[in-house]
């Protein structure tokens, strides 16, 4: 086990974000370690931002992907966790100190000693390449306590999607407590949203969705909404809706209009923003904010615990993503419709043709 | 009453935000006005960021001061609130619909039917000079809700700068509800900031002081304060006090680095901003939100009802702002020192000197 793994991707060479094969080595599996065989990997909006830049200058080729699922093909000798042949997946990060109060209290992604490594684009010494390498590939190699157990009842394909966009909107709707009947508001409805939707609807909220994309409405219908409301650009959709949810998630992953959604929630509720703004940031108006009475608040991702508990949850209350499975092939077009908000709404590779 | 009220003032001519001596007609007293003589006026922050322009476009000659005392010599045929003789104070706002749900609950702040007229600044048909004219002046007219009583045991002097800086930092400290002994930060040791720290410590919180002035400390810490911290530019200090305190409230009038307060707040806590920064919106960073764990909202003075409270509290308690008494051909300098932060802590102007 003391060789490196040879693994085949597709990886962004430069900022143009454009993907193309790469063959590259993992690390050796460590004693702490084990290697997946993977299935699929699914698209992440978040993998075009960094990719192409947004977020920050990058080292490539770098291999995306953070939605990772597949076979432990083999397991390190401390291993306890996973046997060969166990079905495994992997999300947003792959390591942390595992020591602090926030590793051992399973939130190892807010690591106090800064030692959270996401799975693709990090520094890492044991790397053969320098970084993290992602999911866009056949093997991964990480240590056993990133990964977590897939159940045999939900399908790889439909398990892949929860490793980012299942956990990061899980996470702050269970924070939230909402109570059944309570009306929460989704704003965006891409690959995160429609799992915000999802997950709100399964736990009894009363849902309403804002998309700017009409022809998602009879989609978005047949999860259980309360109501689809179509935004337009000047953002008159929503004045109808003033002070009107108790709660709101936006995933709108581009700066937005802030102050106007805002108004959507009644005074004294929350707005939590999922996902990264394409400058992790974004501006908010103290006015609009103050006049709203809402607090707001940001939400990252997970802890493994809780992933584990949303793929565990999902699985048993079938709560699926709609996904569309792609060949590797067709990666570059799947990102453009992304980009474009086509996507209908998670792509999910088959790594077999990588 | 029919007549126009002749005034004395200082007014801005334009944008350069230099005030001189200007005299302009007041409206008539009106059935529901008040015609105050005004014997005090302080400068908030907010009469420079206004008057430069910072916030908008300006009709001038402008005539700023929302933090306003006298004593009212004159009174509608309506008006059972006040009579001639009674001493009376009004802060930020002079008028709104009075018919909505939130004029009603005593949130004028927040008419639903945008009426709040603020002080100064306003496009007001009924005022000879087109908009509405503030306290830096001799006398004002104003409708009679909203002027507050200014008890007998508080001095005008002291009373005046309770009417913005008061119930501006009043107001989110009590909705914010701590309990005794909680920890509660303050950023920006200004007019507002020292309100916000004296009116926390006789709430009976533990009060962190947050100040980039290092000749402040020992005012501050005569005020009851549990510490005194002097953030350098580079932050540095802050980093001693993560995860510190309960509760923050900022007052910082300019945009600055919100990532490294709110890391001071305990996951879970909240993080308000009050007074408005020179573009009305600040630029949050998620990233940094989303690792604290805290909630972020604005608030925006107070209702009237609140205004009236702040000013009993403040009296009956002895929570006094820190003032310095100047005439009003001091206030362009004045209007100086505020911007580069030395101000000790309100200046007040003798309106006997307009
Ligand atoms: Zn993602
Ligand atoms: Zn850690
Ligand atoms: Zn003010
Ligand atoms: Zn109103």
């Amino acid at each position: 086990m003391s060789a490196t793994v040879k693994t085949k991707g597709y990886a962004a060479k430069d900022e143009s974000g454009k993907l193309s094969p790469w063959e590259f080595e993992r690390r050796p599996v460590g004693d702490d370690d084990i290697l997946i065989d993977i299935k699929f990997a699914s698209i992440c909006h978040s993998d075009i931002h960094q990719e192409k830049g947004h977020w920050g200058e990058q080292q490539y080729p770098q291999v995306p992907g953070h939605e990772i699922v597949g076979v432990v093909a083999a397991v390190g000798k401390n291993v306890t966790k996973f046997k060969v042949g166990d079905r495994a997946g992997v999300g947003c990060m792959v390591d942390s100190c595992m020591e602090c109060d926030h590793c051992k209290g399973g939130e190892e992604h807010y690591c106090e000693n800064g030692a959270t490594k996401m799975t693709y684009g990090m520094p890492s010494e044991a790397e053969p390449t320098g970084i993290t390498q992602g999911g866009y590939s056949d093997k991964l190699v990480v240590r056993d306590h990133f990964a977590v157990h897939i159940p045999d009842h939900i399908s790889f394909e439909e398990a892949a999607p929860l490793l980012c966009a299942g956990i990061t909107t899980y996470s702050p709707l269970m924070k939230e407590q909402f109570e059944i009947g309570d009306k929460v508001g989704v704003a965006g409805i891409g690959g995160l949203g429609h799992m915000a939707v999802k997950l709100a609807v399964s736990k009894g909220a009363e849902v309403y969705a804002f998309t700017t994309s009409a022809d998602k409405v009879e989609d978005i219908k047949s999860w259980g909404v309360k109501e689809v409301i179509v935004v337009d650009e000047e953002l008159k959709a929503l004045q109808k809706y003033a002070k009107t949810v108790d709660y709101m998630i936006s995933t709108i992953p581009y700066e937005f209009n802030l102050g106007a959604y805002v108004a959507c929630i009644k005074p004294g509720g929350t707005f939590t923003y999922v996902g990264m703004p394409k400058a992790s940031s974004i501006t908010v108006n103290n006015l609009a904010l103050a006049m709203a009475k809402v607090n707001y608040n940001a939400s990252l991702i997970g802890g493994i615990p809780e992933t584990q508990e949303v793929v565990h949850y999902c699985a048993d209350n079938g709560v699926l993503p709609q996904i569309e499975v792609i060949n590797a092939s067709e990666i570059n077009d799947a990102w453009e419709k992304v980009v474009n908000k086509d996507a209908r709404y998670r792509y999910v590779i088959d790594a077999a043709t990588f």
